[in-house]
């Protein structure tokens, strides 16, 4: 059995980005690929560095979609609780992991430099099973249906590359957008009533403000390319209608 | 009576994050901006333009937090179902709010051209006041303890500088930082003890891979700056005991 819709989750676990001193990029990066194989990013949640928030957000997470995506918090320093906090959402113990162990073993080449600190990148929670980090020592994990990655970019790119191939996805949604010079209330009217007339895609309108003069980008998102390409056409032959000159289509 | 810490929750309502097709950059401006007076960002969520959705995130975020900020949602097409959702929240009806009805008029000059999409965006919660928007048409809203703005960067400034004497915070968290080319796992050991001594200072440590090699940001915040002061000397003289030629501390 196939399903139409597959979601998923981000949970961002990070003081950084709650301090407005570290931006964000992962979230339109899994986004896009995620969206590249079929699966919906449905929400995002940030949330601080806090074992029991970060249970409670695994635990409602998981259960609400498809899959659910962690970034940050899986180093070797006292900030890094984010594989005992997922143990703890799943009711296990953490367990030293034999390969884990041997892969430290084969970066730090010798066991007297295998720290309490280094060891804790070998502990994941029982049941789980390693996402391998081609970038640097600890691996990422994934349990169930829930992924637990580096907030690094780079390093969360590679282990999210790692697992693509396994996730199942429907059909991707597809994109289109009619850019305008003309304010959002002037095209409201004409684009709702192009709306109600296709339920199957999602249009949204998005001011812009640039140099003193609004604009707006009209997007168009479905899975039925037909009905895209019609629906598309349609707004770009309201905003030439309402006076825009070159609605740039794309 | 004073309060030792205020939290806030942002919700960002938009389809377009979650594709990926535009990027946030609202939650650092709000996460310092909002630290400047005191009230820490504790959360933030990202959800799609769902009515049911947005009820039930603004009702558990209210509840949870001294401030809750929502960004998008607010303009005059179909796809603007911010106003109207946190009516329903609010267990309220939407109501023609004549002060923003006036502005409309000014701003369009004749009655003629308030479309209904127009008319949309004076419908405000009842019992919301409304928060002033230098830029465009539509007003944000305050209802109690959520503040509705518009998720375009430029126009949400606006509202929170409109609003931002009115919030009350603690003390302001303080951030210190020392980089280093030394790898996390070096410093992890003698970076937990430190914090085991200071209970007060949250310290946290942040990978940064460039150009081939690895460094760690370590950040301390707390809002008692003695304390913040002497634990910050003693991460520089630990990544310097460490083999740390030139620590950056700022």
């Amino acid at each position: 059995m196939t399903k139409e819709i597959y979601t998923a989750a981000l949970i961002i676990i990070g003081d950084e980005i709650l301090s407005g001193r570290t931006h964000d990029s992962n979230t339109p990066w899994i986004a896009e690929n995620l969206n590249e194989i079929g699966v919906r990013l449905y929400e995002v949640r940030v949330i601080p560095d806090d074992r029991q928030k970060i249970i409670k957000t695994v635990n409602e997470m998981r259960k609400a979609h498809d899959y659910v995506f962690t970034t940050g918090g899986i180093g070797p320093t006292h900030d890094d609780i984010t594989a005992e906090s997922i143990a703890a959402a799943f009711g296990v113990e953490l367990e030293l992991n034999d390969a884990a162990y041997g892969e430290l073993l084969a970066y730090y080449k010798n066991e007297s430099e295998i720290t309490p600190s280094r060891k804790k990148m070998a502990m994941i929670p029982k049941g789980a099973t390693l996402v391998d980090n081609p970038v640097s020592g600890a691996p990422g994990i994934k349990i169930e249906n829930v992924y637990v990655f580096a907030g690094v970019p780079r390093i969360m790119q590679a282990m999210f590359d790692a697992i693509k191939h396994t996730l199942t996805g429907g059909k991707p949604v597809e994109t289109r957008s009619v850019s305008c010079n003309l304010a959002e209330s002037i095209v409201a009217d004409g684009l709702a009533e192009i709306q109600s007339r296709y339920a199957e895609i999602s249009i949204g309108s998005y001011p812009k403000y640039q140099n003193g003069k609004f604009g707006t980008a009209l997007v168009l998102r479905g899975i039925d390319e037909e009905a895209l390409a019609k629906a598309t056409q349609e707004v770009a032959d309201l905003v030439i209608s309402l006076g825009e000159d070159h609605p740039i289509i794309a």
